[in-house]
């Protein structure tokens, strides 16, 4: 017989079918036994009386250990009192495999044991909401620049000599003693497919050799850029607040049952609707000045910085909706941001900080379009013209505004799932001490 | 005035727009200057009477050079004999910005001169219909298996000490002197996600530093991987055969005129439709002997190796569909597939072999089951256990049948393009001689 999923028994309610899974979690009264049987698609209460099965199944159920691997046949019936909750009246039991004493047991264990058990610990249910959370926000953020006219054009992960110092980059043997760094942002690459293009975005794993242990930083992360030609600042703020009600809205709309899993305050998200607030960097640096003076940050922001996360949760916590910083300082903001033209101190860059403290989740901006202060910037930063070439071809070849920006996925996920740290964001987490599984 | 891109332009025609873009070839007639304008989403022809506008205007139109930058005010109308193809009638031309002379050229460039101009090249029609086709079967793929209970687990990148041997792996300085190497396939961590999710899929850059320098080698490539637990062999085709009949399809239905400026035969790609044949391994080598026979081969194949590059020419050419050879001889398959059991000589792993002398598209099968037989493949293999404690835990903790494959984008775009060469299939390839721009 054809294999059931779980996800799909309430179109077979009262029709004999085949489960086939493993065991989450069983008790017994003596008489009754209450087997949790998970599939991967989800989870339901088989229920096996001893009366009413052959000794020979009963007996197979006493054997089980849980994740032992069973095929179920039994008729899935509603719960009387829970509609749209199904249970399985089990007639058989297929036992496949006897699963050794499972390692990750209802008690307490230290997050390294986890991490390093993390093939098993994805078999639990709230890594099971994150990750389906994470799936939702992908499709979703595909969706939104597929059905908006974005071409995916992916950037390529071996990138050529260190453009701006290889301090965080990681260096690849690659062939006859050359050498090759992993991207970090396909930011410049995007700027070519956006003239080729017009509107485009890649999406992919990027790479950050950075000595951070903290709850935000992954070595290995997905992020999202999306570029546009002939956009400005205005029009790449305007796409990220679309980009992130869209967002939000899907999740909310197809993953209730995970937020509600993961305890996650709903209000919180359904507040996440375009237009968002726009702060302008110098009412940033007033806002935490007045905070200073109130006692409620230990520094006092001087203006000409970047923000650091105590500022960023300081601000966010203003807003219920992420917030939009723009018009940093030049001088804290990458080489190749479009200058102010009211005030070329400011570079036409905005950060947008999530709200309830879960800081920085996109970076973006308008790039600069002249080829004679692109060259003067490169010199400026003291980085070697020669490595850019094709980026300065840009410009002499039909250069516009153009602006776009980068959203780490796992920080998305962190936020939208409400949970404290990226680590359980992704199947594998890649940070500083942690290279396996 | 609001842009209006050129894939839009049908619905305001006989409304003034604006185009923003570049100008992609000129010619004149002295009276009448015919623009072609590009953004991005598509190209239309501007048409610009000197009677008709301002003398500036056609000023402005005589000092434009290709790929200058342009922002066009007209009204576009549908050509008189061709239905759906619109003109543009040129009211007014803002110049953004005049292009230096343009590289690339109508003439005859050679592939390394393009290669080195990627950036720029990416403009032309025949890049934007491929990397289009690209974009459509991208989204095919996740489309299947998100709308068939797939949950994506993006697996890793960064992988720990190399599992088969690191003559084809890509090291990198982790950190404190640790190595790390860039991922081959993400298969291992699938059948940890498949445990977990019973259906996943992981779909990400892959890498491979083999030393080949032939038109199906990328050293960066994008790689699709379903894995499904308790699934078998023929599971696995079928899912196959039905992912690329679905792939296929929609290419077809969105993405006809990119086809069409490919010349690609449409014909060869609506015979692609599941169920496709099946043949088995020792049948695939008595059609390559009935080869050598009849002098279309050069070699006589040998039982028990594994198909090369002319025998899978030769076998496909057999079939209008792509052919699943199945059950190959398990030496020359990886050692974590399981075996026949009528025939322990041989793997349940099927090769699908795209048409038209493409080659594998597909590869995967069956995984070993059993702990002990595990186990004795590694050792057999001279592969040190302790690098799959972790692997071997998911035949301890709940074992099941399970079965999946991988699919390389860049062959699969190459095979419905009906292209010669991979390297035009990702925007920014990656080779053994090629890592810029």
């Amino acid at each position: 017989m054809k294999q059931t999923y779980i996800a799909d028994v309430a179109r077979q309610a009262g029709q004999e079918i085949v489960i086939k899974g493993w065991l989450y979690n069983a008790r017994s009264s003596g008489k009754l036994m209450f087997l949790e049987i998970r599939d991967g698609s989800g989870i339901i209460q088989g229920v096996l009386s001893k009366k009413a099965v052959p000794e020979t199944v009963w007996e197979t159920a006493e054997k089980l250990t849980q994740e032992s691997s069973i095929i179920v046949t039994g008729i899935p019936r509603e719960h009387p009192k829970r509609p749209g909750v199904f249970e399985l009246d089990i007639a058989a039991i297929e036992l496949v495999a006897v699963a050794e004493p499972y390692p990750i047991t209802p008690k307490d264990h230290g997050i390294e044991f986890l991490m390093d058990h993390r093939h098993l610990w994805l078999r639990s249910r709230r890594q099971h909401a994150i990750l389906r959370v994470r799936h939702e926000i992908i499709r979703a953020v595909r969706d939104f620049f597929d059905s908006n006219g974005f071409i995916l054009c992916d950037t390529p992960i071996f990138t050529p000599a260190a453009c701006e110092g290889t301090t965080t980059l990681f260096e690849v043997d690659y062939f006859d003693d050359e050498k090759a760094y992993l991207t970090q942002s396909g930011q410049l690459y995007n700027e070519a497919t956006a003239a080729a293009f017009g509107r485009t975005y890649c999406f992919g794993p990027t790479f950050r050799a950075e000595k951070s242990k903290t709850r935000r930083h992954l070595t290995e992360f997905w992020m999202v850029e999306p570029e546009v030609a002939y956009a400005t600042l205005e029009d790449t703020m305007e796409l990220a607040e679309n980009f992130l009600s869209f967002i939000v809205q899907r999740v909310l709309e197809n993953r209730r049952e995970e937020l509600a899993f993961l305890e996650r305050d709903i209000t919180k998200l359904e507040a996440i609707k375009a237009p968002f607030p726009r702060l302008h960097y110098d009412d940033a640096v007033k806002m935490l000045h007045q905070g200073f003076a109130e006692g409620k940050l230990e520094h006092k922001f001087e203006w000409g910085g970047d923000l650091g996360a105590p500022d960023e949760t300081y601000i966010s916590e203003h807003f219920d909706c992420p917030v939009m910083v723009h018009r940093y300082p030049a001088q804290v903001k990458a080489f190749y941001m479009e200058p102010d033209a009211e005030r070329p101190e400011l570079a036409l860059g905005v950060d947008v900080l999530a709200p309830e403290g879960y800081g920085e989740i996109i970076g973006g901006g308008q790039r600069m379009m002249s080829l004679e202060k692109l060259r003067e910037r490169i010199a400026e930063h003291n980085l070697p013209e020669s490595a850019f070439d094709w980026y300065l071809d840009l410009r002499k070849y039909g250069t516009v505004p153009h602006a776009g920006f980068g959203m780490g996925i796992e920080r998305c996920v962190t936020w939208i799932c409400g949970i404290e740290h990226v680590r359980e964001t992704i199947p594998f987490p890649r940070m500083l001490y942690r290279i396996r599984p």
